[in-house]
């Protein structure tokens, strides 16, 4: 045991699981240098066997990142496993993942093997992994609801064969902390090799709780890694959040008397490039990376603020990476300055090309706006058009009209594999016009499950507008994302980077929660 | 202590305190109704001393609201108390809540009283108001944060004068489940009467734990009362959330063995009515009511759920009032059809004037979108036009046009006070030329603070697009909210309804927290 709280980052895979977050190789990339940046200990870059993206994204950050370790989930088989060694090759630290479940429910009903069996293949598993990768974490999937004698063997039996990381996720967010601190704690007791591991906790938050569990995991339990994601991204309600762990750890160390290696001014860009880039929006009152955590409404706790901050406050804005929008650049602003700010920022352009694509991109933007914040150059470089892979749509040209009492109507011109459309429609509202002529050469089929917008920047009307759409189709779900100081230009802009997204990625299979 | 758990909801005090939450009255009795038939036990109207506007709420929500306790807050004096009583005298049960400060850092540099002073004044206060109303609750602001034998002391005091309920909020979301759990329980501990009231948790959410350490509250201190909002809006983090608190209860009854009134059917519906007339957006990954909340995206998990639901189920989406969008009316439906389904709805309509406005705007509706579903018809009703408040300002008709390389243009004619004026303007797009077409007029000097689009109802092009504008000047921060197929209309909607609030509501102090 150690008096260091190891910071599990996994945005990029249990995080990415969530409906509608699935995000490129390059998004990929640039969420993992930021990690990277917030010093988290260990990046869960993918489960690189679910597909060969997602193989490609975990060798990219493998090859990329050099201070945290980089990790690849893998089911308990050999093939898994060696994709996620292939993948990891290139990383300075690499760790392997491996799971499988121990819950009776889940051995029944979707392993549909014994107890015995399952005890079997995660030994052999731990046993090939370690023949490949030094640092191997295992994780009993649904092991809060396993039975704790048999889960006692597992762990045992794994540890035997090199398992460095012992992780007992609760997959459903089921557990109440006292409940889930005393489970790690009595296991712990009951594996005559516990000390050979670090322990984890990997907590879902169904019922609100998973920082909570998470903490007395650490703190009844003993377990020092805890595995979280930005935002709390993840399935269903998501996964215990990075950032409320961090900052509960720090700002009650009275009581926890544990380090975090975390640079926290990093956490709110963050979370604000996570946001951008999944459109998962962050609600207001989220802790630590809601636009209003930091904020006070009422007469009386202004009252109080002013007179002593620590009435109600008990972190900083500051600490967490908040700060007032700077303006970094304007229409002015030369190509240096441009690619100096896209280094400050953490992106990397991969050609000269590429930068100045971004540049021109760039300079018409400056043209329409006379700010350009971080936030602006985030979005730009967001755009699929800067960064293609495969780009098959791209918006050329779009005009449209909307006047009370008539139908609105939109023409857009658009590419489908370099050549020029031009489809026109009338809709309920400009945005609709505007899609429906896309659709008009596309015929996607695809239903449009979630359109929504917000503004990039606060304080002015100025501000583009980052509109996100997210399209199903054939069981899939992809968001686009575009943005524009023209609300319909960036549906439109939204609307073509889903399409391309949805006629690009492979299928993929995927993990545990 | 009883083996029923009370659920007090202050979503309309608390909730409203966050900036940009505040409400109109019609609005809060709205929600108010909405919270009946969640069945919550009390319902903290606002903080009758406040404002007119706070008085006239509370005032209307105690007349009208039968089956739930209707709560004022108010601070610890004669003058507070007696408007919350004043206010509260149509309830069937009214309870009066009053609070001090008992923290050392709040008693010396907000309130500046000895500790002497603030038991006397917690004291004087208890019983001025048991002479007014039999139902009394009792706060000791930042109450965790205090030195617990002068805590103890304060509540033994109050409880002699006739509390009827004490409440120990976390105030500035500090606390740790077992630190508070324990806190809870000496102090009862401490207090020889703690038998003669009910006591209450109050947690608010800066460190991700306020539903964890509210029911270490409940089950190590024996808590049994538990202060919560909708989608855990409130002050910057916010409060404990109503849905998680509740669904944790009754998901783990194995373990708390409480009782809780609610009809959880109507928590969806009661966290959308919140998220729509304030315009603070739910997270897709929130519990229970994000929009992701029972969705699984991985292969293995769906897999899973399909071999057996409880695989990764722990509750039903039904269960809280999930359900398929319900297509209720069209064009061809009657007034009588109309006026049904709001009644359904829990919309009462004031005078039959209001009902044919509502049902004209509804006609108007359905000859644009052919489906009107339950959302639609909120919405459509939460626009101010509808229902006015001393409107101030009015849209009568908006052109705009866009097309790429040119500015953006729009004219917009609307009323102020009546009467009308044509705006013209160009802007980076169409919402930008729009707004400062109406700024031509209106020179408001107000701050655009936050502007954000939700498609209404999923699932088609054809929704209605909701914008939520958050303006701030001089000090006041408001929201507006305008729904419409087109999308630019709706943004002057919600422009002009921001306008009316910022010009028409007065002034208000604000409370505890």
């Amino acid at each position: 045991m150690t008096d260091k709280l190891i910071i599990f980052d996994t945005t990029l895979r249990d995080g990415e699981q969530s409906p509608g977050a699935s995000m490129t190789k390059d998004e990929k990339l640039r969420i993992a240098r930021q990690l990277e940046r917030l010093k988290v200990d260990v990046i869960e870059a993918g489960f690189a066997a679910s597909s060969n993206g997602d193989f490609e994204a975990v060798k990219a950050i493998a090859d990329h990142i050099k201070d945290s370790t980089v990790c690849s989930l893998s089911r308990a088989n050999d093939r898994d496993i060696a994709r996620s060694a292939e993948a990891l090759k290139g990383a300075n630290r690499a760790r392997i993942h491996t799971f499988i479940a121990t819950s009776p429910l889940h051995m029944e009903k979707k392993l549909r093997m014994t107890p015995e069996q399952v005890l079997e293949q995660a030994r052999l598993s731990v046993r090939y992994a370690r023949n490949l990768v030094e640092d191997i974490e295992f994780s009993a999937e649904d092991g809060y609801r396993s039975e704790i004698d048999f889960l006692a063997r597992v762990v045992e039996a794994v540890i035997k064969e090199g398992a460095t990381t012992i992780n007992i996720p609760d997959t459903v967010g089921y557990a109440i902390p006292e409940l889930y601190g005393n489970f790690i704690k009595t296991l712990r007791e009951k594996v005559p090799n516990s000390d050979k591991a670090i322990w984890s906790v990997h907590c879902h938050n169904d019922l609100g709780m998973a920082v909570a569990n998470s903490l007395a995991g650490v703190k009844i339990g003993g377990a020092r890694q805890v595995e979280c994601t930005i935002n709390g991204l993840g399935e269903r309600a998501g996964n215990c959040s990075l950032e409320e762990i961090v900052m509960a750890v720090k700002t009650r160390r009275d009581y926890f008397g544990l380090d975090v290696n975390i640079d926290t001014t990093q956490i709110v860009p963050a979370s604000r490039m996570v946001s951008q880039t999944t459109g998962f929006v962050v609600q207001p009152n989220k802790a630590v990376v809601g636009a209003n955590a930091f904020a006070h409404a009422s007469g009386i706790h202004q009252d109080g603020v002013l007179k002593a901050r620590d009435t109600y406050e008990i972190m900083r804005a500051e600490d967490v990476g908040w700060s007032a929008n700077k303006i970094v650049l304007g229409k002015l602003s030369g190509r240096n300055a441009f690619k100096q700010r896209l280094e400050e920022l953490g992106i990397e352009m991969e050609s000269e090309t590429e930068l100045n694509t971004a540049f021109a991109k760039f300079k018409e933007l400056a043209d329409r706006k006379s700010e350009i914040f971080d936030e602006d150059i985030l979005a730009l470089v967001s755009d699929e058009s800067v960064t293609p892979e495969k780009e098959q749509y791209g918006l050329v040209a779009l005009s449209q009209h909307s006047e009370t009492g008539e139908r609105p109507h939109a023409r857009v011109v658009f590419t489908i594999d370099g050549k020029e459309l031009v489809g026109e429609a009338d809709g309920n509202g400009p945005v609709d016009a505007s899609l429906k002529a896309i659709e008009q050469h596309v015929k996607s089929g695809a239903e449009l499950l979630l359109y929504s917008v917000n503004a990039i920047t606060s304080g002015s009307t100025e501000s583009q507008g980052e509109v996100t759409v997210r399209l199903q189709h054939g069981g899939r779900v992809v968001n686009g994302v575009g943005a524009d100081p023209d609300i319909v230009v960036a549906s439109a802009k939204a609307y073509l980077s889903a399409l391309n997204k949805l006629h690009s990625k492979a299928d993929r299979v995927a993990a545990q929660g």
